[in-house]
């Protein structure tokens, strides 16, 4: 049995002096989270509240949620799903996290030369499958070539416009002591899935992506008159980012139960195989919410109602205690550090 | 002394026979139209009037344009600009078109592993200066990063949202014969600047490109009163990419006055050097206006005041005949047809 001495306890240092751009600093973790902080927001004059995954912003009177992703995943069609339906569920995502309800879609497309259009075609055909199921339409466009030698089959960039009813306010700032933190679903399925198929390291599971869109069970929950506080769809980085990004806005600790969290036995077999943290392995059909204590049962039973929900539960809470950080109870009574990942654990899994 | 005749005059047939993606597709000529057309749009179930250079949309009551683009141009520094003035402004320009004013824009980087942080650095400047010169506010953002075999330096996908104000009213189908085509400065300079510099190709040149954000000259020729009908900056394929495009969409023939286009003189004498019709060479900082016939002289006017449209001039006229074609007068009095481009003149120009 461990236990952690928090007081003495650091974040361990990035990978920061390297000159050159490193898979790190793609993977969601300290790394990527330094390059928009100490380099885009400077040089865009930004806020450190912009740059999310999601803007809040207003015009002509209205909130709208604004968001944008680039999917450069690898290989490009996964067992559950491909980089078409990422492209539109994860923008869908992004905007449902601000409590959004997603309306329209842009979709620029980087080609390498020499793909094959019927390749451009199947991911094209799972867009607009997946637009037509998350109630959004592609609206806008872009196609752009490179030659064989600068590119990787496709690369999908999506940005989105949601509207934000008026009185939604869910953000990583609003975790408060006390918070009740939740969970949609298993843990860690998109990773593993795209894992398996990968050149170099294929092995057999019978897992398939989680790619789905959150925005119908979001408006269940926010319907339920609960107080939903923060919103977020662990991709990249996994639940281990999401919820360390979350302790650090709002100031809290965040307390998980590790034999809480649903995780997979084929998930968690293929972490074993690989060494891989379950919490840190991307997902693309759940959402972590942390919600005020009177209305956790109350959201938890609308989410459960909800097909994306069923396997909804509590995996833990927000204390005040270690705040900026999450520790997990082990299932022998221990507690463990659940870091911010610095790098790059499962390169191109988005 | 040539003339055309136009009856049995038809578009070439675009090299649609390849089962894989050429460059041309991303030519913004008619391989990229035909790939919209006849894949994009079936699969996404979208109708003909979407996926355009912007959107116009409505959200919570507001009139918004929308749009995107990809940035792949190589080099990433130019004569005049950088890949970063070009993110920015080319989407700014695209929502201007729209006739909107522009407010927010996304980013996404798709970084090639082993670039140097100092040139995404200085990409990132440019953006944050073009972003404030624009008026506009880079609000959310994205970084991928891919395997040096995958990607080429910095990729910037953008996407922004402007507003357009009530009773405003600009599209590609609102020409008419009789109605006036103007262009608000030099042609070609853009695409000169950047084969200027480009590796196996340099050759000696003052060029600089022309890149900026129009927004500011569109606010001022709207507020002139006059009636400007369809704005369009003419990027990829050009001045004659651009007005076939309108003609085509508003079913009238263009007629140009050959002598009248302003050609810079090292432009004229780059373009006869590479065999390039100006025509067809991108632009990144000017526009084409179609506006009343009634509305001419102020509309001009107004151009002519403001800094980005001080050489604004009379380059045309739409008329009845030959409806969908744009043909131009030449200097000894011949005519001869100014086509969609088909494929790719200038790869990876922005």
């Amino acid at each position: 049995m461990t236990t952690v001495d928090f007081a003495a306890w650091s974040c361990p240092v990035p990978l920061r002096d390297t000159p050159a751009v490193v898979m790190g600093h793609g993977g969601g973790g300290a790394m990527s989270a330094e390059l928009v902080e100490q380099l885009f927001l400077p040089a865009f004059g930004a806020s450190p509240d912009d740059l999310g995954d999601s803007a809040v912003v207003t015009a002509g009177g209205a909130r709208l949620a604004f968001s944008t992703d680039s999917y450069v995943v690898k290989p490009m069609f996964f067992p559950g799903g491909s980089i078409g339906d990422l492209a539109v569920n994860g923008t869908v995502n992004d905007l449902a996290m601000s409590g959004a309800t997603p309306l329209y879609l842009s979709t620029a497309f980087i080609l390498q030369e020499g793909t094959d259009l019927a390749v451009v075609g199947r991911i094209a055909q799972a867009m607009g499958l997946a637009a037509a199921a998350a109630g959004v339409r592609l609206v806008t466009g872009d196609t752009k070539v490179v030659d064989s030698a600068s590119g990787d089959g496709v690369f999908v960039t999506t940005a989105g416009i949601g509207l934000v009813a008026p009185g939604v306010e869910i953000g990583p700032r609003r975790a408060r002591p006390g918070d009740v933190v939740l969970v949609s679903g298993d843990i860690g399925v998109h990773g593993i899935a795209v894992m398996s198929c990968r050149d170099g390291l294929s092995f057999g599971t019978s897992v398939l992506s989680d790619t789905a869109p959150l925005a119908g069970l979001v408006a269940a929950m926010l319907g339920s008159g609960g107080d939903v506080r923060v919103l977020r769809d662990p991709t990249r980085g996994g639940v281990a980012a999401s919820l360390n990004e979350i302790a650090r806005a709002s100031g809290v600790g965040v307390s998980l139960a590790e034999r809480d969290l649903p995780v997979p036995a084929a998930v968690r077999d293929a972490c074993s195989l690989l060494g891989l943290d379950p919490l840190q392995v991307a997902n693309e059909g759940n959402l972590i919410a942390i919600v005020a204590p009177g209305a956790a049962d109350e959201v938890l039973a609308t989410m459960r109602a909800h097909p994306l929900g069923a396997g909804a539960r509590v995996i833990g809470t927000c204390v005040a205690d270690h705040p900026g950080m999450v520790v997990a109870r082990t299932a022998l009574g221990g507690t463990r550090v659940i870091s911010l990942p610095i790098g790059e654990q499962l390169p191109r899994i988005c």
